[in-house]
């Protein structure tokens, strides 16, 4: 990057489930004893879907909150960046679905995907819309429904994955050097089968009589996405930051995607010591593209980041895609 | 915009399955009238995927064939756009499915997502990466395989939907004023049910036992899209640059979304010669996001666009999103 790339968060809002699923009932659905539930996924709790929630709705809730506590009006937001890693409806674009419940008109409304790095990836082009001119205030909303895709034969990712949604209004800086100080993305192709649904798009479409409904459920192999993680992610740290994969240096504080705990684990080994990483897994779980902006809610809204600290966003997801920015608020 | 948002286009390249489909055979299919098919979409022939084609072979094929008549290799690709209307797989993104195939390892891959629009919106984040100097060479790739979702009790989409892919590749400007001139997109949300595809995303997943075959294929209200659009396009059209409903002011060519004979025929309406816009909706029909670069790579490989013209690529898609670029070349 030639420079910070300015950007301010305005505010961050989320909304979860009402039905708060504990490891015992999940464990109990995979036939999973809870004890080594909980020792595999180290998540105590998650949120599912339950009545007439969705995830239109949560992201709504979500948008509603956060445009709110931006001290803005709806009709103000000009860009709607839907940056979710499951699909509302395959047409039209989920931005267009969320702008009509929001009663948003006439801003411009589309979707940045990235699987569980959606998010990160949104934030970016926030930025840069910015920057550009193009855009003033911009609502980013990650909003997932995992649990209908959940296979309950494969508890690997059937005991992480959570529901939930999160929204984050950004506006133009307001302090010199506040924004995107380093943006990386790269994709470790090797992995694209190590976390997959197969059916659904247009490879394996839902009317192929070859499909069965396992092709619509989760497909994950947590040790491959480790063990290609352990091996890219040193690197691609040094890429973002030099001394990122031995430590923390220049930063506060850091956000990451919640994997797993042994994705989480595996920074403890870059020597970032547990108590600056931001976790909400325990009690949310995997909740895909919206683990990144829930946790930076937590960390905001917590006081345990604020204006002026330089934050870490981090993560992996299906692909392999590694993802980071460096933040400063 | 603060001003022109520097961008090259280095190469583009389309594939195209194998299979012409001439309309008398997607009209028996219908029931329709061969003469009466012809009529109502403008379109003499477009291409289905058969045998073992996919929208993933037909976008590598694309893909490669791009970055060669760039004069470059893969490995020099450092940001690799999916750019298409519908998915080839729920869970890895596309663009670690499109790297996989590329053997490009190490690159940034995500997808836009704007539906009919997701090229446009593609490129322009593709030259707001170049600008904040996150990117140099990036390989945007559109793949649309349509035919597996149509509806042939509705013969307004399936008389009017075509397969196959498009690519180009983009860098930094090399001429003073080459680039984004401007750039502008717009959701009208009251069009979010004119065209859709209820099924398949986590509002009614293809394992809901209420789901149907016939939610799983394009739905659209053709006389509805097009009320709608004449409404707003004339002032979005004036928003992107003053002029533009009543004319092409510093326009040399437009490349337009090939979404209907009648979309096309709107643009006469605002005074845009017939000749000056490029078609390509008479032989492929509407290949949802890929109809814009195929367009675009047919201006540019019949020599009827170059260096140092202007261009407005412009459309509409489901939403109803419109978007607007003046591109300068």
């Amino acid at each position: 990057m030639n420079q910070p790339l300015g950007l301010r968060i305005l505010s961050t809002a989320q909304a979860l489930p009402a039905r708060i699923v504990p490891t015992a009932e999940a464990a109990a659905l995979c036939r999973v004893a809870p004890e080594v539930a909980l020792k595999r996924t180290g998540v105590h709790e998650r949120r599912w879907l339950s009545g007439d929630e969705t995830a239109l709705t949560l992201g709504t809730q979500a948008a509603r909150e956060a445009v709110a506590a931006a001290g803005l009006e709806v009709a103000q937001i000009d860009t709607l960046l839907n940056a979710s890693g499951s699909q509302l409806q395959p047409i039209p674009d989920g931005g267009a679905l969320l702008a009509r419940e929001l009663e948003l008109r006439g801003a411009a409304t589309y979707s940045i995907h990235g699987t569980c790095l959606s998010f990160l990836l949104a934030l970016n082009h926030a930025a840069l819309l910015i920057g550009a001119g193009q855009a003033r205030h911009v609502l980013i909303v990650s909003s997932e429904a995992g649990s209908p895709g959940l296979n309950f034969a494969q508890p690997e990712s059937a005991l992480l994955i959570g529901d939930g949604a999160a929204a984050v209004v950004v506006g133009p800086a307001t302090h010199d050097g506040q924004g995107i100080h380093a943006m990386r993305v790269a994709t470790y192709p090797e992995g694209a089968d190590h976390t997959r649904i197969r059916g659904g798009g247009s490879l394996l479409t839902p009317r192929n009589p070859a499909a069965v409904l396992e092709d619509f459920t989760f497909d994950m192999h947590g040790l491959s996405v480790l063990r290609l993680a352990s091996q890219v992610v040193p690197g691609f740290l040094e890429g973002l930051r030099a001394g990122l994969s031995s430590g923390l240096p220049g930063i506060d504080r850091v956000v990451p995607h919640q994997a797993s705990a042994a994705g989480l684990d595996l920074m403890r080994r870059y020597g970032w010591p547990a108590e600056r990483i931001e976790v909400t897994l325990t009690r949310l779980g995997n909740v895909i593209a919206a683990s990144l902006p829930l946790t930076l809610h937590q960390a905001l809204s917590s006081g345990r980041a604020g204006e002026g600290d330089t934050l870490l966003l981090v993560g992996t997801g299906a692909g392999l895609i590694a993802g980071g920015m460096i933040l400063r608020l």
